[in-house]
Parts: C-alpha cells; structure tokens; sequence
C-alpha cells in the first residue's frame, strides 16, 4: 500500500519542530533531543500528565522544579470543560494555565472510549455525551484538529480509535484501519504552523496488524510516531512483544512515543525497545493515592510503619519534599487527608520519575544503559510495597 | 481580687520571649514587636492557621513567600491526631511540619466544646470523645500545659471554658470564673523555658464581666493577654464595645491577642481597639471555597462573570497567583475541583492578609492609621461579593 500525499500537506512541517538523533545504543536505546519553538526537551523525556489544564496539585513553578520539560494535555478533557474555544479566546493553553514550555495534546480519542457516555462510533467520528453534563458532542479526526489548534499545543495527535483489551482480530483490524483512515483525514485537514502532527499504531495485540499499522502511518508525513492500545488491560508481558513488532519499521530520525505508559519498569524497558517519550497518570495519580515511587522501589506512605518513621521518603532524591520532611509526617498529612499530602507527595513522584529520565538519558550516553535498566528492574521486583 | 503568686512560677518567663511596643497612635493603635528564639515578628500580626500541623494546601516554602511570620497550630486535633506524644518524639512540631518560624497553640479549649462529642465539663476539665474515632480524653489546665509543651511551641495559651453564643449572664459569669482558676492552674503546671503562656478574657457579651475578666487575669503573671470568646455566633456590632470594655485593663507592655478574629475589616478595627496579633481560618477555608480577599473586596471566582476575565485576582496584590494566573483560569480550576484552585486561592488570600497588616503597621508608624482604615471599610462595604 502506498499513498501519495500533496506537497501542500507537508508545507508547514517541521519547521519549528524536528526531533534530533544524538545516539542510539546496541541495545536501541536512544538518546535525542526534541527542538520546539518553546525550547529543547532531552530525550527520552517523560511527560506530566495536565488533564484540566493543571498537572494534579502542581503549580507551574513546582513542574519546572521536577524537571519536567514537557507536559501532556487532554483534549477530551478541555473540549468539554472550560471548552478549546474559551482557551483560545483566553490566549491558548500555555497563557492559560501558565506553562511555558512544550505541551502536546491528545486526540481524545483513548479518553472518549474510556470515559464518555453513550459513544456511537461511525466513519465520520464519535458521537457522545460529556461525562460531565450530558452535552452531546462530537469528536472526528477534523474536529480533533481543530480542537487542539485552538489549544494551541506544540505536538498534536492524530485522531485514532482505541480497541478495547480484549479485542478479537477481526474487530482489532476494523478499529486500525479506520485509525489509518482518520490519521489521514488528520493529516489533511492539520494547519502546522508551530505545530507537529504525531501519528499513532493501532493494532492491539496482534503483531501482525502492530507491523502493518507502523509500515502504513510511516507512509504517511507525520512528525513523529506514537504507539497507542497498549496499557489498557492487556498482561504486562505483552508490551515488549509490541512493541519489538512495530518499532522496527518506525523511522529512526522521528520521535517515538509510547502513550500511556507506565511504571518504572516500563519506562526502562520502553527506552530499551527504543521509545523517546511516554507519559502516564501513574506517578500524579498514585500520589495522591499515598504510593512513591523511590529508588528502592514503590512505598505506601499510609502504612502503619512509617508513622514514626525519620527518614526522608527517598534519601537519594534531591526534591523539596525529600530534602524537607521526614516519612512520619507525610503519614500523618495522608492519614489526616491534607491537600498538601498530595502536593509533596506529587512534587517527590514526578521528581523521581524526571531523575529516572535523566539517569538513563546520562546512561545511554556513557555506554551502560542496561547495566542501569538492570538496577531499576532489581529494585521494583524486590522491594515494592502493596 | 488579689492573687499572690510565688516568684517560682515567674522564674523562667520571658526569658526567650518579649513583646516591645514601639508606638501607640492616638486612637490607640499599636505598632510593637514579637521577639522571640525564632526570630520576630512585627505587630500587628496576623497568624495563619495551621490546624493539622499545615496550613491547608501550602508548603511552609508558599506560607513564609506570604509574608507569615507566626503560625497557629491546634491542640484539639493535634492531641488526637497525631498525638502530641508522637510530635514530640518526632523532634516537636516545628521540626515535624517543617515551620522554623514562632508557633502558637491554642489550649484546645475552643475546639473542645466545638467539635468533640460527648463532653462533659467539671472543675477538673473536660472530659470528651474523639471526633475522629471515638477514643475518650480528658482536656484540664494541667493537661493542656503538658500537650502544648510536647508540641513545643512559642506562645502557649492558658486552658480556658469558652461560653457558647447566646448564653445567660449566670452561665457567662461561671464560665469566667472556671477560666479564672484554669488560668491559675495552666500557670502553676507551665514550665517556661523557650515558652511563653498567655492568659485569655472571658466574659461573653457582658462588658462587666469582660473588664472583670481582665482585671483578674492581669494580676497574674502571663506573658501576654488574648481576647477569647468572641466571634462564635454574636452579632458583629457587638465586638468592638467587648474590646472596649477589656483592652483599657490590659497592661500596655505585653502583647494583645483577639483570637479567631476575622474579616479584613475585622481586623483593621481589631488594631483601632488596640489588638496586636490575631488569627482566624477565614483567608484559607474561604479560598478552598472560591472565595478571594483583594483590595476592592471580595471576589467569588466560581461566579460565571469570570470565566473569561483575564485580569488578575487583584492587581495590586504581589503574590505569585495575581503574578502568573488569570480569572479565567482560576475560576475553571475551581469549577473542576483541582486541588490547584485551593492552593493558588490560599496563597493569594494569605498575601492579602499579610499585605493588609504590613500596609496597617505601615500606617500606624506614618499617623495615617485612620485614614487606612476607612480605605478598607470603605473597599468592603462597597464591592464584596455574596
């Protein structure tokens, strides 16, 4: 299959954004830079999650002070609620919410699966009802453009169906190919500008239909390329195989993003599969939830143990929590239901991730990333609570 | 009334803690200093609330950008959760929650007959049920000294009976009299060192015994003197002719407190009276709930009109909420129920209040005290929200 794509569909195309290949390891871990017109973003770089235009408990100043260079928001989310028209009047998403860097923004897609009532799923898009107010709405790979170039962010997503875990073949390929479809449709209606446009292989766990959706959308002038479906239900033992099926055909002078992922152990094992950047709720959400994630692995602040405990939540982290407080008071702040349990807790979790980043990115330069995915590996299978 | 009071009981006080009055306007407000070990703290004061060992959703880093120099921790929930004990073997609760600025806590007097179940009053103390789980405590003069001393702070208070809103003048004056013999109680059992214990007026709404209150109180050897009773369901008129009543006993050279006072105007006529320090939950529970202080009253940011505003919270506030956020954005965060809205809103509301009193000593040290206090009745009276 092969499609021919107008000149004037790539015209504006990265012009203020290019992915720069520093280094790729023997294993494929990469290390790279992403260059956007809001300044550079090292990869591989994980991305705070920003649903309703706050990454959860933050301010801008405390996001910065994590190392995060990049934050994601979702489209879904903003449509509906204060709606990508308001932000647009209000000066796009960054002025909004007070973020200067890099923002990339979903399609909406994944989260009008997962969250919108009553959905209807044709050729021309999604119809459903905000979860929020029953409104009625429609989400297509048009309008989804148009909603995130109101937004204004610098990485725009295509617009693609998510196949539920689990998912027949059949249903599997129904839901790719309409992907490959509407990624084209996003292409074709995309202005560029400042903008980027990723798109993202489908395929859920068929290796087959994995392959075939990356040799397709590569076809296609995209910016960068996502791999979507994944972190959705499915065993975790399933990943590697994924992603070991599609990236191969990825190009290797394009980003590579892996959504919605994960834990520690899948950032590590996603770098060595050669992905340049995820983002995931996992260490925004799970701290308000009372887990950290440290350098000894996971803990769970509202254990009865750590009520008088004196250490720092993770002696080797260099964040203001971790240089402030001792464990015995985060405990008391979760036990007593404090906001500020979730702030320090947040401020530590999105440190530790951001350190997790920068120490494979330090890794993969000097010659021993897996020697170090080695350590992350031994220290969430050993220690981790819960 | 003449009380003799063994030199003993004086022995320690004052050592680490003095109040110095630097100036008395002619309508007698004051302009002094707190000194304490912990540094000092200008008059008059404003202390922000810090019930549960935080000042609910900032990190002691945003509490000091304010321009708070005390705080107020409280004994009622501290006792219960995490236990004073517990504070206490974690290094006290400056060191626990982080706060190397003064602290004062309450007896738990207040919160006792506020918030627990089940009390029962008699000459000994008063007996309760935990609010949280049931467990049953004894709060009395000697009790009160003890927990407060483990938590360690600066400024203790004596254990008072606060007289509920309305009640007779027979069941004020024997609340009166109970706080009397408490107050000798709390100083017999205090023990000084870096502390320092303030004796509290009682008297309900009956000015006689409110001059009788202070007549009594001030013959013992206390480091200072709080209005207490005050601000719990009576009409607002009948403050300031409370204040008149008891300030004119209050010896000149130790430190006024009117506790859990109040509104801007609140305070601006607190310091007419002669108050120096004060405290109330208002500036933080109010910005959880939407509601902001700024220089031309009060501003609801849930309200609809400001969903596309784009000026800030208050233009001439200088705290990093008015500095980096517009209207439109703090109204959708707290439409969305983000914790940012809660913490952006209590930085700003704080900041005001710090203004207010940095503005007020300001005043008082220029004799244009009254003219600044007309500025704020007036901004109130006029443009306040809801």
């Amino acid at each position: 299959m092969r499609f021919n794509y107008p000149d004037t569909w790539v015209r504006d195309f990265n012009r203020l954004f290019s992915f720069e290949l520093i280094r790729t390891d023997r294993q494929g871990a990469r290390l790279g830079r992403l260059h956007f017109s809001r300044g550079v973003v090292e990869t591989p770089t994980f991305m705070a999650v920003g649903t309703q235009a706050t990454v959860k408990a933050l301010t801008p100043a405390q996001i910065q002070e994590t190392g995060t260079g990049i934050i994601l928001g979702n489209t879904y989310h903003l449509m509906l609620r204060p709606g990508s028209d308001r932000i647009a009047r209000m000066g796009g998403l960054h002025h909004f919410m007070g973020w200067s860097g890099p923002i990339l923004t979903d399609s909406g897609g994944f989260q009008v699966f997962s969250l919108a009532d009553a959905r209807k799923i044709t050729e021309e898009g999604v119809a459903f009802k905000s979860h929020i107010d029953g409104s009625s709405h429609l989400l297509s790979p048009e309008r989804s453009m148009d909603i995130q170039r109101e937004l204004g962010s610098d990485i725009v997503m295509a617009f693609d169906e998510c196949a539920p875990y689990p998912c027949e073949r059949r249903q599997a390929k129904e839901a790719m190919d309409r992907t490959h479809r509407w990624a084209e449709r996003s292409l074709k209606h995309f202005r560029g500008g400042h903008q980027a446009l990723f798109g993202i292989v489908q395929g859920s766990v068929y290796t087959d239909l994995r392959a075939e959706s990356a040799q397709v959308l590569t076809q296609m002038p995209f910016d960068g390329f996502a791999v979507g479906g994944l972190s959705v239900g499915e065993p975790k033992d399933l990943m590697a195989g994924m992603l070991d099926a599609c990236v191969p055909y990825l190009p290797t002078n394009k980003a590579r993003y892996l959504m919605g992922v994960g834990t520690p152990v899948d950032l590590v094992n996603g770098v060595a599969a050669g992905i340049d950047m995820f983002d995931c709720v996992m260490p925004t959400r799970n701290a308000r939830n009372g887990q950290a994630f440290t350098h000894h692995g996971t803990v769970s602040i509202k254990q009865a143990r750590y009520a008088e405990d004196q250490a720092p939540l993770d002696e080797k982290c260099p964040c203001y929590t971790c240089r402030t407080f001792e464990r015995a008071y985060l405990h008391h702040l979760y036990r007593a239901g404090e906001i500020l349990s979730s702030v320090l807790m947040t401020l530590h979790n999105l440190t530790y991730y951001q350190t997790l980043m920068a120490d494979m990115r330090r890794a993969i330069q000097a010659d021993r990333f897996e020697l170090y995915r080695n350590e992350i590996l031994a220290a969430y299978a050993v220690k981790s609570e819960e």
